[in-house]
């Protein structure tokens, strides 16, 4: 029987699989169990990182380093670092002040298994270790290169990015937003934290040409196609499937790619973006074949 | 009439007064009016960051940046950075989820101005900018400094710092701690924020002697006696003098300074931690004077 659309190829799973692996040894190690008397702060942490997670981000930045021939060691923290980012971001959308969500990967969200408080500083001692990890010595012997790393993620995550794109997703709840700003809203909430991860090669590898470029590029039109399989995914996946509640966006009135041009239309724009993404990575001929192969993957996900 | 041993001197309050003048035009200049669809965020950071404040942790970078002959530019963008950090940890303490505080520096907090969500981007936008603001070349031009700053800042104010001490602050309202855990605490919480700022300078200058130790050692001194006067204050100040609520600690049966062994006695270990603290100074002979008058005046704030 071939295998159905929806699963990625032996080889793409091989890598993924070795990405959640070493990511998780990774965060493990970045984050050690303690006796403290605060140590419930990093029992939320790693609750909060250690539960599971596709690890895209992650993914996209070792392979993206790879391109490169970056010292694995050194891809692996500036992944850790991005996945910090991502988790904490989660975790504190997942507050009842935000989108009030009591299941995340398969358990319940970091707020409900300790409490609200608990939660707000897991996400800010993350959000500050991701830099703390980047600072550091180990990630790259450049200190050129640790602070190109910490004001891209920081551009990336902040106002004028990942936060930024939150809180216009907030305001969505209560204003009908046009296709222009429901993009910008998800290259803000999604894409730019996901251009960094790909990014994020290029610069531990000093690389600052159309190479660099390239997987800007890739990282764009991927991330829009990411949000916008999203969006339909929260219509019409099982939450068995993607670990987390959905209907949410319908229930809560928020202007979606879908709302905005129909489960049709989105999947043939989602379509789209994808053939450009790979488009994109023909300057590294088939040296990138496994980051086409996650394009495509992106587009038939059912989680 | 001798002025009253509550006041600061001229020289202290002049140069305390440029400073709230100084980091606030650097704020300013750091957070824009804008008339984005997120403006919202950016009005609440505005909210959290330029509503008042004494700039203690100001004060303490910038004048200890002096003694190294640091330009004023880039302390001043260090100061803001270590202000970003201070405010986003009051942002998110005064969450009702924490402290549920509706009265800051005489101000509605940012969450009553606005609504929760809100608070707590505010508070990740503001703590990802001091980040972005310290990896930038204009906070200095040897990226190895920069690095360090970063560093520095985050250990401050992650997990083994600030947010770990606002952790063991939660936890101190239902388990007895005895002094040695409320010290740590304390020093977990204010003190290693204040002990960066009065280092940074050192680290601007590239100073890494006995001179670059003596800052610390005040920092830490320092730090403590402010917080024991806070506990002092929590019990026996007016709001209208602390723009603040006072009695909370009290009402929340947590475990303080004062709780533990008594006003009296705080206020002389108070008295004993200046007094050390400025004795740490005299390695810089008569050029810290200010540092040591804003010691003395630590102990007799009322506010």
């Amino acid at each position: 029987m071939a295998p159905s659309p929806r699963d990625a190829s032996p080889k793409l799973q091989d890598a993924m699989d070795d990405t959640v692996a070493a990511i998780n040894r990774t965060i493990d190690r970045l984050l050690p169990n303690t006796d403290l008397a605060e140590n419930q702060l990093y029992d939320a942490m790693r609750h909060g990182t250690l539960n599971g997670g596709k690890r895209l981000r992650p993914f996209l930045a070792i392979q993206s380093a790879k391109l490169f021939n970056v010292d694995t060691n050194r891809s692996r923290r500036v992944a850790a670092a991005i996945e910090f980012v991502h988790c904490y971001s989660l975790i504190h959308d997942d507050l009842p002040a935000m989108d009030d969500a009591s299941l995340r990967r398969g358990h319940p969200t970091v707020h409900k298994q300790y409490d609200d408080a608990t939660a707000i500083l897991a996400g800010d001692a993350l959000l500050t270790l991701a830099f703390e990890v980047l600072s550091e010595n180990e990630t790259h012997e450049d200190p050129r290169v640790r602070c190109e790393l910490i004001r891209s993620l920081a551009q990336a995550s902040g106002g004028h990015g990942m936060v930024g794109g939150q809180m216009l997703d907030l305001i969505a709840e209560n204003k009908e937003f046009d296709l222009g700003t429901i993009s910008r809203l998800q290259r803000m909430k999604t894409g730019k934290l996901m251009a960094f991860a790909c990014e994020s090669g290029a610069i531990l590898g000093r690389s600052d040409g159309p190479h660099r470029r390239a997987l800007c590029n890739y990282a764009h039109d991927l991330g829009l196609a990411f949000q916008v399989t999203d969006d339909i995914l929260d219509i019409e996946a099982d939450p068995q499937d993607t670990g987390k509640d959905t209907g949410k966006d319908e229930a809560a009135g928020k202007a979606t790619f879908v709302s905005t041009m129909g489960k049709e239309q989105a999947r043939e724009r989602a379509e789209m973006l994808v053939n450009q993404a790979v488009r994109h990575l023909h300057v590294f001929e088939n040296r990138a074949d496994i980051l086409k192969e996650l394009a495509y993957y992106v587009l038939q996900r059912r989680a």
